[in-house]
């Protein structure tokens, strides 16, 4: 547990004993929270329980915007027995009316004794209002617990909040000679089924899914979450100057999942109109960069945002600081080629010293195949 | 412990008791081994130890070509103290008149009265035959404790008795987006000190180090092993159709290590002279290919070859099959660059389905790089 606070907020002592069980609690928020992964855009996700007596009686996730926040539907469970209880939220309760109510008027009209805080607001004009609500209505508040744990879990919110941008996450698979296709363009399969089948449980978790139209061309590619059920689908997004796509292809059926073409200067009227007919959504922007399309996409709300395309599109993504994380798959196997592609293309950096380097790089293995996770320097 | 042996052998039960014994005293073995790695070629790395009444009495290594066999330093070691003792040998002792003469009588001689062998003779016309010896005059032995860790230290010399070619090894370090050098051919470095470090090692356990002429070109190697004091350096082997090299360059200082061009047709017979008088060895082959680059190596009783060449050369010396095992650095870092070479040129491999799959696949960490290290399917 680490004490960063907003400034001008006491610092609680918490006695080492109740550590583990805060510790505990709010790693059930997180785990409530991410029960609505991939639905709750523009929102964070929340989790929230109310402990009275060391058990739980009541819990709570905020499920998609419009809805109720995680503390309401935790207190409404917990009843009475909120009063006097500890009520456990992954994010800091939010002091001001939105679509619904504040939620630190819930907490003090629920008269809960303690409120332990995960981690405060992101947005600086806010952050901190909430707990100062609380301590002025005589309520313990702690702050801080697990917070990184917390953080992660709304990287992509907390980016949106602070960059007024959508998170971007450039995903690719490749093999251990760095191609992701063969000279012919082959790419399927470059990993094996635990690898893919992570893949698409991270679409579920995102807003959107971005490709460039030869990944349409070469792939056609479904981009859904497959994971089955009522498993949320990303907003599938193509971005194509020229609009010259197959007629024909998975991303045009909107049965299972919307699409989204991006283009400019309005290109291909008559296959536009085939398009929506088919009830695609076709939007011609100012400029088709990188930066247009993420300001594009964070005017419809999106906070997070898969970058699954090919070399070419990688590469300004990178250049225009839309992505901020990098999820490479590395298959255990060679492939050559002169002309086969890789992940990510031209960046005119001419010195091996200018690379780009990951931070909080993490590797694990799924399958036969590697997954190497790292961040891009944020500025 | 496992239980192969060459058909035909007593098998000898052990107590379960002894087998702990028996695996600690082999890794002893392996330990004392490799204390010659890199100088043995043609021969194989052995280690011995004497034990009696559970004490080692005696150990010995087997030093370089030429010089007595691991049995022989043990058993001066011991003296006296080898009669009744067991002697663990991590290969099979030699039953034949070498440059030395045989193994298997030294140990009767010294009337030990049992041998645990870490692994047969890999050769098939002798494989057996030591130990057959041994058991003829009634000592007793074990065979196969800690096998495949005694394979391990000698995969390169099982390799070559075998396939009657030396073990080659593909190295490279490459970015997280595949790329070996920036578009301008800049290369250093990709990674960091730790993998850098275990790149020196590596190179002072091997025979010969292979570059093509563009590496001498644009990244004038030094390719010694840095180690110091009295480590050993490859021959370090460059292969240049043209010999169109620089006048000056790392490789031609001959004090630290060796240096061999290979060539063909006789080209730049005025720069081949300059070679020789600096003291550098030129042989032109009836055809530059790494086949036969590979086999006049062969020839020179090189055991094992680092491939530390660039994707042009690293391409044909997969497709003649003389790489037998990969080892990729993976640098946290992105680089891009759409003519930034990647570490395998062209294998002609159309399908991603046709790629060479890595078996036996290891990871680990060095410092922020990661090392991935696999074999090619042997056929």
């Amino acid at each position: 547990m680490t004490d960063i606070q907003p400034e001008g907020l006491e610092t609680d002592i918490v006695p080492p004993k109740e550590i583990q069980q805060h510790q505990k609690m709010m790693q059930r928020c997180l785990a409530l929270a991410q029960q609505a992964a991939g639905r709750t855009a523009p929102n964070p996700l929340v989790g929230c329980v109310i402990v009275r007596d060391g058990e739980i009686v009541g819990e709570g996730f905020h499920p998609q915007a419009g809805e109720p926040h995680a503390e309401v539907f935790a207190l409404r469970a917990a009843g009475k027995q909120a009063t006097g209880a500890t009520a456990y939220v992954s994010l800091e309760p939010c002091n001001h009316f939105g679509r619904t109510p504040p939620c630190t008027e819930a907490l003090i009209n629920a008269q809960v004794a303690r409120v332990v805080v995960g981690m405060v607001d992101p947005d600086p004009r806010v952050s901190g209002r909430g707990i100062e609500r609380l301590r002025s209505a005589n309520i313990r508040v702690i702050v801080g617990v697990e917070e990184q744990a917390c953080q992660d879990v709304n990287e992509a919110f907390i980016h949106r909040t602070l960059h007024q941008r959508p998170f971007g996450t450039l995903k690719y698979a490749m093999t251990l000679d760095g191609k992701i296709a063969t000279s012919q363009g082959h790419s399927a399969w470059v990993t094996q089924e635990a690898a893919r089948t992570h893949v698409h449980q991270l679409r579920s978790t995102c807003d959107a899914v971005i490709v460039g139209g030869n990944t349409v061309r070469h792939d056609n590619p479904r981009l859904t979450s497959h994971v089955g059920g009522n498993s949320p689908n990303p907003l599938r997004v193509v971005m194509t100057r020229s609009l010259q796509l197959p007629k024909t292809a998975h991303l045009w059926d909107q049965e299972e999942a919307a699409t989204l073409v991006l283009t400019e200067g309005n290109p291909n009227p008559q296959f536009q109109t085939e398009l929506i007919e088919q009830g695609v959504e076709v939007v011609n922007l100012e400029s088709l960069t990188p930066l247009h399309a993420m300001n594009y996409l964070n005017q419809r709300d999106i906070l997070s945002v898969l970058w699954e395309c090919g070399g070419t599109l990688a590469a300004p993504a990178i250049a225009d600081g839309v992505v901020q994380k990098v999820l490479a798959f590395v298959a255990p196997k060679i492939v050559g080629g002169l002309s086969a592609p890789s992940p990510v293309g031209e960046l005119n950096l001419n010195k091996m010293t200018s690379a780009i380097t990951l931070e909080r790089v993490h590797w694990r293995t799924l399958g036969p195949d590697l997954l190497v996770e790292g961040y891009l320097s944020s500025d």
